[in-house]
């Protein structure tokens, strides 16, 4: 079966954005000036195929940790769904 | 108010993507073989203050089109969501 898995990966809550903090300051610069909280990271949409969802899952799980995300430095969440 | 918007950013599907290429790759060299369409894009998430919803919109529209895409070779969509 094919799955669609759309992956997000963000800079922890505590670790300085400063991809973020630019953003911030560019969207001042065009006249959006009440923003704030602003984190830059990772989407990442692949499609894989897998017996099941469960095994799915697993596949995404272990990219992620492996490959996608810095888990020192990033948590991910992703969504996987039947395509 | 308050609005958090979710921004996400990908390369049109008619775009080249090394960089999902590379993370295909690197997949497969993870032992993760099945894996086909990776597309590796941005995600940005912020806080802003509006009046209402549609402003928040305006705003986040506003945000995409003139700092967060590059039109020509970007798609973005968003979920603004009250917070």
């Amino acid at each position: 079966m094919k799955f669609f898995a759309e992956v997000e990966v963000m800079p922890h809550k505590e670790i300085l954005d400063p991809q973020g903090k630019a953003v911030k300051l560019g969207l001042q610069n065009l006249g959006i000036e009440e923003v704030d909280d602003v984190r830059v990271g990772k989407q990442i949409n692949l499609t894989l195929n897998a017996e099941n969802e469960d095994e799915a899952k697993e596949k995404v799980e272990k990219a992620c940790k492996k490959l996608l995300a810095n888990v020192i430095m990033e948590s991910y969440s992703y969504k996987i769904t039947q395509s």
